[in-house]
């Protein structure tokens, strides 16, 4: 079939594209597990940098929360030797919906187990995809209470004065060794959907971008070059404006925090990014998506090639080599 | 009971709400219709200053399109005597979802019609609310082909370097008689989420925002205090940015656009707005939320008492008159 | 003679205007000095919520300096049993710079007596302008030695990462019972050129702007209908951006810090603005104006009517009541 | 001597630093001539992608301005075989200033003439820089007369809903065979002020950057690595936000603006930058400084070594290698 020019992607791709289920038995992104070997420096990173606040302290956990999260809390921080991605908790639509996903979980052959291990929120049933990060369904949550009320009653708690204020964790972009196969099990047994991947010239395919919610993207897979599994790229933070990216990227070299690119904008997802690394080694990264976001019932699965890839990012500029290479924990 | 002071509104909230359905047969606001006496100016208006495009012209019918939507087209102009609002659209997510709604319509006494009146979009299954505000449910709809392909293929067009260039439609704001019996249709015929709402002390209900969507609103009711039906009180396009507000200040002083108030931020919502006049009368708001959006499946619905709304806007400013008098048709 | 309508106001003022002298005998404003009966709370709106930083104390007073200023500090806060404004001090270009508007004070009638009574500054001549604020000429200053380095060194020292951050000390606006005498003094005595004004139908001067740079203002003069003298309308502090103002609106309503009107742009000079009280009851300005100067040499003063003024701010906004009825010291 | 670790760069450079003229016999920078060999797609460019307006077109010359230029024009474009620099005119701050800044030139054995070529303003006399980048002084100019007033009487023309719509024209950056001669001239004959340069290992000075107002810059000049003279590295333009460069890249990449590099923020005086090329092939910045002035009458001139510009820009991105070597017009 001759495609004439004047078409564009999307309606090309919509005409492809299967049928997508709707929205959807996992809610959100809840809150994630950091691991670090600098658990003092890495909360100090998040508290004074990002401008998130702690919580609560139990032990080698610090949970900590931004200021528009209305649960308990949007990240726990826990001492390790190594850096890397720990649990990541998705909400669920209501407890039906848990059950439907744990057993859809299970019908794929894995398996999984409730555990009461964290404060603030309800048993959690947790499983891992196929790469080996750890993911937990729930449904329970605290709703949070703030010390001293915000001024507007819509609104779980102020916004602080301190760093960054980043409103929310916005996303998590995992390495794996099989995109593909790690990427079909969130869309399968979690219900999420794909919106953008690339696949190389070889057919693989090297990253896959899922949402379970109208963003345009809350959980990522893009391939690990190493043997490893199991690995971050990322966790992201999404800020409210772009000005508070490049805000940030001053508070950053003043204060030591370490830039490895950015800010610069998205090719894929079109998100205005800046990548730190946080004390510990994982890397961080704040996000802007302005006002996108993916309505349509049928948006397609957007692909990019290696030719597309090539041209850098929307306004150009290359990807930086530790991009593609460096991941938590490092691999010798 | 009494309620400790510690406790933030937004937990109190939750714990007193009714389950929510889980989103939602209504997939997004589509696309909207608006009446002028004044058709070329209005056009002018929607192209020049907000930066809209015309997709199509068809006798009395002007079809429009923000640079974001997937759709054929986000509004459509249409000469009549007076001003004020025609249909609203809403894209289902499904045909089944479709046929969902329509039965549920059918079930509260209301009747519908199926139409194909429409260029770009399949039939439509047109009824109105309790208010007389025409609502046209549909599903298929032609993915938008720009003339000519914008940079990054994850978009339907290139944003304009032309007026504001805002990105979408966000949401309609309808007056109504009865509040509570038209939010109420939207609620339990087409699957709608309450998020906020002004409760009078008289017990009255004298506005609802309601939601299909992560947004935190798409469809608003507020009281119409003459006794006229089926009026508007303002049409919403959703910039990228705050600064794309600012400058359209600018803009709108500098080509004659009527500003009513704004730029603020609405303690309701949130939303940092800015409203105008189009030549035909019909209030027209830019509005940006930031990155707020709703995502809690439980997000309770957040009453602001008439103590609250003297307070003014979230920054202070006292609501101007106007504001709770103009509307569209204008009643003598 | 007929003006043509296509002829611009400001080729038609420039016509019309005197030669003005070069720039400037006083290089800029260096700071300000702030009386307030809460001073423990004054220096924690400064610090927490605006930004500043402590460099000094010193019995009753407290110095405190913004993060682009190269000098030792840019405010004093002083304990009294009233709010209003000390001495303004202004930094001259040279030592000669400074005898030679000694003189030209002196010329006038006016006397000034050497003080050192400052850390960081050398000696400063203080006189008054004719409403009585106490202005103070110096030269000799000690560029900041900040505890640690910025990142860049073409900085003084780093942005803060708490409250909004301001740049710098931007302008004084002073009340006072004849505008156009303590303008003279200003333009005649110390050198200022005069950007803007407001002259009432009857003729009289009720608000003039004054600078000594190519920023469009630096010392205001607005009409006092009190009796008294030497007051203060406000204290304005630069921000970099109009995000940063409404970031600091935010901020502002979560810690209690009164709003009195705004965010908005001034017509006049065209300043993005907002109002707050600091907690001893003096007006502070947050102000932007983009990236907008005076650099023409002959710009000339441009007049605004009663009629211009009725307009509201430059996008419609009406002037609130308070802004023409306080002052500090507030006057019983 | 050895420098204690907590003197800031700035406090010793000023200790270190020779007395400065204050401002100055040259006002500002008013208007630039650039050549190119397709002078409608240059026009277009600036007219459609920046949003500069033709004010008049005669025979080669085609004469632009931006929105708050109170002068005829703020640029003119020339139809020549290759692209570059023609004519950079300053203006003076009086008749008498332009006398003695020609007598200054003349004292230095550089040759003048008069001229009378342009519309809108008065005799310019043309001389040029050791380098041969033609220089023009003047002091007579119309002041602009907008067709239609804007809002504001005191702008002179109203921001266009078209394109970028920068501010003004800010600075150039010329490439010089020896850049200490060039710049030298720029201090000794026409009074501008260098505030920071390059200083390479072996001491040669490989750039500099000079102001003649409170602007931190206004004329550059960087080494050209060719044997030639007289090119053009850069023509900047300010725009009255971050926002706006933004918004420019998205403009840019969705209209075949070739971008070279940028978004991001500069080291060297700090401004925010995005680099493109106009058709015609001179690169083209836009440039925001925030609210950031030089207003110190005794601020040093910052010098950066060669190991310190090796860190890359203020967020570290590395400087792109054809910013190294092209100019205009090109070396075979």
């Amino acid at each position: 079939m001759t495609v004439p020019e004047n078409l564009s992607s999307l309606k090309r791709m919509v005409a492809d594209a299967p049928t997508r289920p709707p929205l959807g038995d996992v809610a959100h992104l809840g809150h994630a597990q950091l691991f670090t070997p600098c658990p003092q420096d890495t909360v100090a990173f998040f508290t004074d940098f990002l401008g998130l606040s702690v919580v609560e302290r139990d032990g080698e956990h610090t949970y900590l929360r931004t200021w528009d999260d209305y649960e308990h809390h949007s990240l726990i921080v826990t001492g390790r030797e190594k850096a890397g991605i720990g649990r990541t908790a998705l909400r669920c639509s209501s407890p039906e919906a848990l059950e439907r996903r744990k057993a859809a979980v299970e019908a794929t052959g894995a398996s999984g187990r409730w555990v009461r291990d964290e404060p603030g929120v309800g048993p959690l049933w947790v499983t891992a995809d196929p790469d080996g990060h750890e993911i937990a369904l729930y449904y329970e949550t605290d709703w949070y209470e703030a010390p001293s009320a915000p001024a507007l009653k819509n609104q779980p708690e102020a916004k602080p004065g301190r760093g960054v204020g980043v409103r929310r964790l916005d996303h998590i972009n995992y390495l794996a060794a099989d995109v593909e196969e790690s990427s079909g099990f969130l869309i399968d047994a979690l219900g999420a959907r794909p919106t953008e991947q690339i696949r190389l010239d070889s057919g693989r395919i090297a990253g896959r971008w899922q949402t379970f919610t109208q963003k345009s993207y809350d959980l990522v897979h893009t391939e690990d070059w190493t043997g490893s599994s199991g690995r971050l790229h990322h966790l992201a933070f999404a800020t409210d404006s772009r000005e508070d990216v490049l805000r940030a990227a001053d508070l950053a070299v003043d204060t030591g925090v370490f830039i490895e690119t950015g800010p610069h904008k998205h090719a894929i997802q079109q998100t205005f990014f800046l990548y730190v690394y946080e004390p510990g080694g994982n890397r961080v990264e704040l996000c802007n998506p302005l006002t996108r976001l993916v309505l349509a019932p049928d948006w397609p699965l957007v692909t990019w090639t290696e030719a597309e890839r090539k041209k850098g990012q929307a306004w150009g500029l290359q990807t930086i080599e530790s991009f593609h290479t460096h991941g938590t924990p490092t691999v010798d």
